[in-house]
């Protein structure tokens, strides 16, 4: 008798031994500052990824040729975000030391944090590859520097200068542009079309790709705590991770998917259809 | 590091082999009349039984102190309700083959006949209690036999008279009511009002329970096909369930939650509730 | 080749000539203070009518043993209140004068005035029968005299004393309320207990009787333009019909469903099984 | 008195008789494999079409200047998908019987099968436009042969190679686009850049046209059973139409809106547009 | 010319100075368990306010009679508890300082703490009553003891023995009623039929009361974070609201409304319903 | 102790008297001939600025460097649309007396008629800019002559040949565009390519621009009365906005947000970054 069990993202039942990548959700979303609701992101994508198919004719690969290993979600507090920052750590370090790569689903954006410095202690020639529509540049929220507005921030305090690219982003306070502008990050306002170049220069360090989905048009993706009106098309998505392919990606996420805020469904088909493009890249990635 | 899987019904994660009670999903809805989605049923009331407790104050037991396995769901073939009906009655067969009872999750209202067709091989003095809003008496729908609508008057074929006992019917049409009052089947129009007689009747035979949540309010529960205003209210299903405690009951299913037509989720939380009580009547049953 | 239009209400195929009840929609929100849409309402009943029944097990009545014709919907202009009340007026002239019953679906409420304006001139001694959340008795609503919260007073106005009976207010101004209890109209409040005392007293009246369906809880009929908390149940209106059944009912409406703001769906069901009720009443009338 | 009765798209009240385009709707959703509920899609397009106009600035043509009939819903059994195939098939002869075109709202895309069967027998050097997300090549799904996702190969079976051709196509198994690339079918892989070069090919040949409406991207269009990010716009929908203008069509097709998926009401008005444009292609075909 | 600005709770739009009655939001839902969300609730119950009246029937009691002022949202930093704690301390500490009554709209249920902190400084016999679905008596919640399930038991740890009493609990961990049944809190399970004895008890005592509006049947209040079936109707809610008349409230609160969650609107309804009876009770209170 | 009130759009907190601009809404729908709900328009963009940025890296300014006055929401008759023509008409006097410039958030299309009346008084050269899916040019609606689809042709009754441009149409009666063509006012069809030759051309006239958000594609903007398929993307507003900059602007709306009808909120947030991006533009016009 064929059992069905859905908890699963589709094209990911390899065991840990087995796989070279661990899939596995970070439900959390206590630091959000406008929309909650990041935590139901990781379940949804999962459910609604048998909507689609584990075959790519944009790569002309499937997801049935890779060693791939869904671990299910983190068990997170809400309300505290240091202990989340310690549960994810953690569990990336297991996944590191085991030589295998980490790939996150979010959960709101803080969560890329610690998986960045997990990684940082492996690779400390690290470069980010950041694609957003918010700076997240922020020293602090409110008085709260642990934000999804200060992440990005969070993470040049240990990589520093010359480490971090930015794109899609259009919209911050004057201050984070002007911040970024003194060569602290380079971000390639609105748009990506600084991306290859980019590509050109990293294409010998590990790198880290956090994708923050909201970078895309709220037509597009509105499933998401702060839609941003102006943002890139998925047609555009595909390009970018076209672009990317075959750089040393180590790692990887994908944040801020909301699904209970859009009704029809559709962001989160977006969201699943991203991740099994990005799975696809990262599984033939150099390093 | 704790990791958390959310597509098992919480409190339900014994192995097949230890447990008395098998619990599986039957996401079909190929004959739904007015509008379908129960397919989505079964995955849903997992994921939202984690808005519950394992413990109910109603009968002070707890899901933890039972065995019960949770089996995940069957994969069927929509357009082709005869090979759904051959999965169900495969998959039945083999729990009570194995002495343990099932437990399915519809799915619209069809997928009930080949549980109890399967239960009707061992207990050819079995009993069905049908709670619902519509009679489903009828001979065909559209010119088809298998259908939602037909669906008692098809176990009828084989129970044959005074082993049907209707709750709660308050739609259906004139000739359904007529042919039931003429012996075949006993309707408690609208209400329940009867049921601790017929409990009493049957006290000693094996009883199956088959639970379309239709038969509550669609202000209590709006996420169904085929809402019916003037229904039972929640209080009135739990007393329904403390009547129906310590029957010898050897299978059960609860079907029709569509919960996309429920944007609030609260629909899911009632199916998701009357399932944990459900169970922890089952648990208790004598046989 | 059978085919199928939906755009009837179900049971309500007969000719106009045939008929003795003249179904037809009166589209029009536009003095709506909250929230506007109930224009919707006529065509929305009219599709998810044929998600009931035509027979009703509540008085054993079917509607295909009675001629009601479904006349369609008015043509309606927004933003011209008294243009719109002489089309309803003009309407509801015809019926009458071919000596049949005319039923309307609002609509909001102001579409009543007109209805019962037509039915004065024949019946000068009209009874009106009004069930609401709502007193509806101001004299003008920010300047303007026609609206949906003075539609009652509006009526008063030429049927006087003594005529209307209201029943499950449970929202108005404080000097509406004191206005009516000076004997200008009978306030049944929160309630309709007195209902059968007065039915016994106008028993030999002619009765219209309007129905905004915000008498209901909002957790019954959520949409509607002005929900209030704390009213009556499906059950209650059941009740109320037949309290009403076998009185000289003259004509009729049902009004404020605005289906939009109900996504479940339910509030569509609940006002189509409340008409089917009503016309089943209507049918039986005596006059 | 002028009354209003929506429940025919705007512009289409032409008798039969008179009429050179025959409008009709197959509400059947039977074998969707993901979320049902395409049966709501004919009426849904109808109701809203009063939202448009009928002048086209796209084509300088108007509605009211053709002869166009709007039939209704054919009345179709859930659940029987062979049932439904001969229901099509029958009415869709009567149409072609009486030299009228057919255009047909679905419903799901299994539907447009038995349309292009009865066209076949009339025009057997028929050829196919295919516009889709999905290649629906499949031999079977889950073991059925007749399913949305197996339509196109069916009717390969009896059209054969060189007569079908695909554009918008972006999702599929790896043997589908395989078994494509052998000639069987043209695939115009995530666009239709070759479209016009297809259609001075076949010019003076017959041509059927079915328009899968997720071919379009979820952000224009989310209302559907199988939303696939990376579609077309509307604007590319008004190229195609413009380019297959003058075209020999002697039938049409529009499947695949699933309606209530979509609150927004926007995935109708899209659909709605799209049929009103397709008609006027269609009233100026040659044949 | 009259302008209108919304963002004021209808009737209170009186001075700090003058007035009573200090109504304020607390819009956190930092540490919420399921569905997050109740940080719109404040916001959304003052712009629907305006779909009530300033009157109330069930009281004969009008806001506009008494002096309330609607001091706006505290602006609170989502992320961090503790120091969202000490904002409301703080601002409570102020208004009860000036002899003011603070009445406060959350937000999840941890806002109810810091609230009865500060009115335990100066009413060192205050008496809790809490009304809710949920016990809120867990000492953590993975790990936190911040947690608006934690929130009756943190207030236990000074109040102590004897001084909170909780009404329509139905749901909790099996631990939580076995510690209450020692005589720490009193529960009145499912229901509130215990409460007119225990006002006669505490009549002389200063009260402060927590409405969790979850204690509500979610057929009535769909929108909420943990929707629990089985609750209690709006009419209960007034009966409880009239036994509680005439005590000596010393302050009170709302939470848990997650305004998002229910498109109907009717959950903002219900909640701005029962604010608006809350206030007429509280200013009639003899203290 | 700081407290915060939504009620006032972001970065708009200055007085009237030290302000340029003043904002108001005008929550009118009276005569919307599809979905009505735009009052709700004024309102939300308020509360949902804050999850926007006070600063624009397209333009490079902040709202925190100008001096604008939010004066809320002018209270409105709804079904008197000649009385609330008179209300906005008044209102702008008082802005225009004082030397501000009127910034008008609708509300349906018609209010733009009274403001552009006002200014006409001032401005007898004035020239209109008109963004727009439709016409907007019919002489009457169903009999009526105020009506959102008629507000253009009322204003060039008095404004006259040559001085009204519109932009992006897409819908409208045949005649509209054929009176159109005979020099009454500019179309530029479905685009806004015509847009910097005409500025040139208008450089030293007085400017009023009208936005009617339904320009936009409903993909980006969904949530609106009549969405029409086939509009401009977020980011042409962007390029339309900086085409107009430097521009005579002495008056500006942006209407038809009709928020309920779309969950997502993203229109909302469209409707919000658009006012903030053409207040940064009104704020450096010349005159």
């Amino acid at each position: 008798m064929e059992m069905f069990n859905k908890y699963c993202f589709i094209g990911c039942e390899d065991t840990f031994n087995e796989s070279e990548i661990v899939l596995f959700g970070a439900p959390f979303d206590g630091t959000c500052t406008f929309r909650p609701g990041s935590r139901f992101g990781p379940y949804k994508m999962r459910i609604d990824s048998y909507g689609l198919e584990t075959y790519s004719p944009y790569f002309n690969r499937d997801l049935l040729d890779y060693k791939i290993h869904d671990a299910g979600d983190l068990d997170l507090a809400f309300g505290n975000p240091l202990a989340v920052m310690e549960s994810i750590r953690k569990f990336t370090n297991e996944i590191v030391f085991k030589n295998k790569k980490p790939l996150m689903i979010g959960g709101e954006h803080l969560v890329t944090l610690p998986v960045v410095e997990a990684l940082y202690e492996k690779y400390n020639n690290l470069v980010l590859l950041h694609f957003d529509a918010h700076t997240d540049l922020r020293d602090e929220f409110m008085g709260e520097s642990l934000s999804h507005s200060t992440v990005i921030k969070k993470i040049w305090n240990f990589l520093g200068d010359n480490r971090i690219y930015q794109f899609g982003i259009r919209s911050g306070l004057k201050e984070e542009f002007l911040w970024a502008d003194k060569g602290h990050t380079f971000i390639n306002k609105f748009s990506y079309d600084k991306l290859s170049d980019i590509v050109k220069k990293i294409k010998d360090k590990p790198v880290y790709v956090t994708i923050d989905l909201d970078i895309l048009d709220p037509s597009v993706f509105p499933g998401t705590g702060t839609p941003e009106p102006g943002g890139i098309l998925f047609s555009d998505m595909i390009e970018i991770l076209k672009t990317i392919d075959l750089l040393n990606m180590v790692g990887a996420d994908i944040v801020e998917l909301a699904p209970d805020y859009d009704p029809t469904g559709v962001s989160t088909a977006v969201a699943s259809k991203t991740l099994r493009e990005l799975m696809l890249v990262m599984c033939e990635s150099k390093i």
